[in-house]
C-alpha cells in the first residue's frame, strides 16, 4: 500500500469510534472491513457467553444497508472454531475444508470464494469474530491478515466502548425506575403507575416517529410526572375520604414540586415543561396555569392521555378500575375538552397494546 | 515509513480509544502524538467555549507521566491561533513567528526548537488543538503534519466519547442525589442527610485509599442506604413521640426495604451488603442480622461512622444537633461497642473536612 492509502486507512478506522452507539458501531465496522481488506462481505459476531451462542451481524455488499443479526451454535462453522480457539484463519479453498459450512451457503444462495476470519480480543477476552469473504482481487494474504488484525483490534476497543455506554444508560434507566417505583408504591393504588405511564408515552412517542432524542425524554418525562408527590404528606396524598380544599391545592401542586426537585439538572430541562403542564387541560380548565390547546406542551398532552387511561383502568379505593374498552370510551369523550383531540387518533392505534390486546 | 511502522501506527491509534475516561484518553493521547511524530513533547489543549480558554494538558517528556493542567486565554500564541482560525501551523523557526510566546518558554525554562499545531475537530466543532515539540531528527514537514492531522481527528473522537461518557454518569449520580434529596425532605429533619453522608462516606474511602470503583460503590451505598425508608408510612417516620415496638420494627425493617428495592439492578448486587447492614454494631447488638465485628462488610462499617456522625450533628425533634466536636467525643465513645474501633483513626483525620475546619 502507498503513504496515500495508509493515511486513508488509518481515517477510515478512525469512523469505527465516532458513535458509542453499539449499532452504529457495528455498522461502521462492517463498513470498514470490507472496505479496508477489499472483500465482498464482512459480518462480525459477538460472543453470548451465557448462550454459548454468536450473534451474526452482517450488511450485504452493495447499497443495501440493512444490519441483521442471527444467532449461530458456537460449535459450527469456520467462526465457530475462530471463536473457541482464538486463531486466526485463511481459507482461500474453503470447500476443501471440513470446517466450512456447507448448509449455510445454500441457505443464503452466497457463495464463498475465500474468506479471512479473525478473533475479536478486548483486555485479553475473546468478544467475538470478524469474517470477511470474497476478496475482490485474487487471495487472501499473510498480508491482508495483518491489517486485518489491526482493524479488528481496534473494532474490539469500540464495541466494548459501545456496550460501556449501553452498560450505564441501562443502569441510569433501571435505577430511576426502582426509585420512582419505591415512591410510587407508597400509594397501593398508585404501585407501577409511573412506569406504565412511561411505557405507554414511548408507546405514543414511537407512533408519532419521534426522533430516538426525543423518545428519551418523553419517557424520562412521563416516568417523573409525578415524581412531586414525594413531597406530599401520606394524610393528603393517601387520604380516603374527602379532601379539603387546602388538601387538594396541596396535591395540585405535585407538578410544579416535580419541577422543584428536577429544575438543578441541567440535561432534565427539556423534560421540565412536560412535568410542569401535564394536567393542564386542552379547554384552559387545567393547572398549574390554565395553557390552552397547543400551548400546552405535546409532551404535556400525551403524558395527559396515558396518565388518564391509566388512572382510569387501575382500581381506586373507592371503585374498580375501568375495563380498558370502558377507559377508551371515556378518553374520546374528553377529547377536545381534556384531551387534544388531534391524538385521538394516534391513542387509538397504540392502545392494542396497553390493553394487552397486541402482543407483537 | 514502512509498511511495519504503519500497522504499528494503526495499533498506537487504537489505543487512545481504549478508555472512557478523559484523564486515561488524554494520557494516551499525549504519548501517542510525541511517539507518532518523533517529537520531544506534546500538549493538548481543550476549548473552554464559556470561559474562552484553553484548558492545557501535557505530559513531560521522558519517564515521567503526572497529567498537568493548565489554563490559558484563548488570544495568545501559536496555539490560540490555531484555536481561533481552525489552521494547522509548522513553525521550524518559532523564534522568527510573531505569534510565538516567548515568555512561557522562559517560564517553563524549556527551549522550542520547531512545532507543529493542529485544531482537534469534532462534527465541524473546534474542540481544543494539539502540539507538538522539537522534532528528535531535523525539521517537520507536510508529511509530518498529514500524519498528525489523521491522528488529531481520532484524538477529538476519543475527546467527545469519553465527554459523552462522562456527562452521563454525572447525570446519572445528579439524579440520584436528586431523587434520594427528595425523598430525605419528607423529614425536614433528615433533609440533605443521604446526600452527606455519601459526601462523607466518600471522604472515608479516599482516606482508606479504595480504588476507584470501591469508592464509586461506597458511595452509592451511602446514598442509597436510607433508600427503604420511602416505604414507611409518615405516621411512624415522622411521629414525635414515643414509637411502639411494632412502629420500632418497622422503622427497624428500612435496611431490608432498600435491598429489596435495589436488589433487581444487577450492578447494584455490590452495595447491597453495604444498605442491609448499615445499622449492625461492632459489639453484635445491632440489626437485621446481629453481626459481629469484621462479619460486618466494611462499607456498612463505614456508613455507620458518618451515619452517626450526621444523625448527632443535625437538629432533632427533642434535641439541637451537637457540635462537631462533641459528636466526635461520642463516637470515640462508641467505637469498640457500636462502632468498629479500627476506622477511628480514619475517621479522625476526615473529621476536620466534614466539621468544615478545613477547607482544602
Amino acid at each position: 500500500m502507498k503513504r496515500k492509502d495508509w493515511l486513508e486507512l488509518l481515517r477510515l478506522v478512525g469512523n469505527i469510534n465516532r458513535s458509542l452507539d453499539l449499532q452504529d458501531v457495528l455498522r461502521a465496522i462492517l463498513e470498514e472491513i470490507r472496505e479496508v481488506t477489499a472483500s465482498e462481505a464482512g459480518s462480525v459476531f459477538l460472543l453470548d457467553e451465557e448462550k454459548g451462542e454468536l450473534q451474526f451481524y452482517t450488511v450485504s455488499g452493495g447499497a443495501e444497508s440493512t444490519l441483521q443479526a442471527y444467532r449461530i451454535p458456537l460449535e459450527k462453522g469456520v467462526v465457530g472454531y475462530v471463536a473457541r480457539t482464538g486463531e486466526a484463519v485463511i481459507l482461500n479453498d474453503p470447500h476443501q475444508d471440513p470446517r466450512f459450512l456447507r448448509d449455510l451457503e445454500k441457505q443464503t444462495g452466497y457463495t464463498t470464494r475465500n474468506l479471512m476470519a479473525i478473533p475479536l480480543i478486548h483486555k485479553g477476552r475473546r468478544i467475538g469474530v470478524a469474517e470477511v469473504l470474497n476478496h475482490r482481487e485474487g487471495p487472501y494474504t499473510a498480508e491482508d491478515l495483518e491489517v486485518f488484525r489491526a482493524l479488528g483490534e481496534m473494532a474490539a476497543v469500540a464495541i466494548q466502548n459501545a456496550r460501556l455506554y449501553a452498560d450505564l444508560e441501562r443502569l441510569f434507566r433501571e435505577s430511576l425506575r426502582a426509585l420512582v417505583a419505591a415512591i410510587d408504591a407508597r400509594d397501593p393504588y398508585t404501585a407501577g403507575h409511573s412506569e406504565r405511564v412511561a411505557q405507554y408515552a414511548l408507546w405514543m412517542g414511537e407512533e408519532l416517529s419521534l426522533s430516538r432524542e426525543e423518545q428519551h425524554q418523553l419517557e424520562l418525562a412521563a416516568l417523573f410526572h409525578d415524581i412531586g408527590k414525594i413531597s406530599i404528606p401520606d394524610a393528603v396524598l393517601l387520604k380516603a375520604g374527602r379532601l379539603s380544599e387546602e388538601e387538594y391545592h396541596l396535591i395540585q401542586s405535585h407538578p410544579e414540586r416535580g419541577v422543584e426537585i428536577l429544575r438543578h439538572i441541567r440535561q432534565f430541562e427539556p423534560i421540565l415543561p412536560a412535568v410542569r403542564h401535564h394536567h393542564e387541560r386542552w379547554d384552559g380548565q387545567g393547572y398549574p396555569d390554565g395553557l390552552a390547546g397547543e400551548e400546552i406542551p405535546l409532551f404535556a398532552r400525551i403524558i395527559a392521555y396515558v396518565d388518564t387511561y391509566d388512572a382510569l383502568t387501575t382500581d381506586r379505593p373507592y371503585r374498580r378500575g375501568f375495563s380498558p374498552e370502558r377507559a377508551l370510551q371515556i378518553l374520546q369523550e374528553n377529547a377536545g375538552t381534556q384531551l387534544d383531540p388531534g391524538l385521538l387518533p394516534v391513542f387509538r392505534r397504540v392502545f392494542p397494546r396497553m390493553a394487552g390486546e397486541d402482543d407483537a
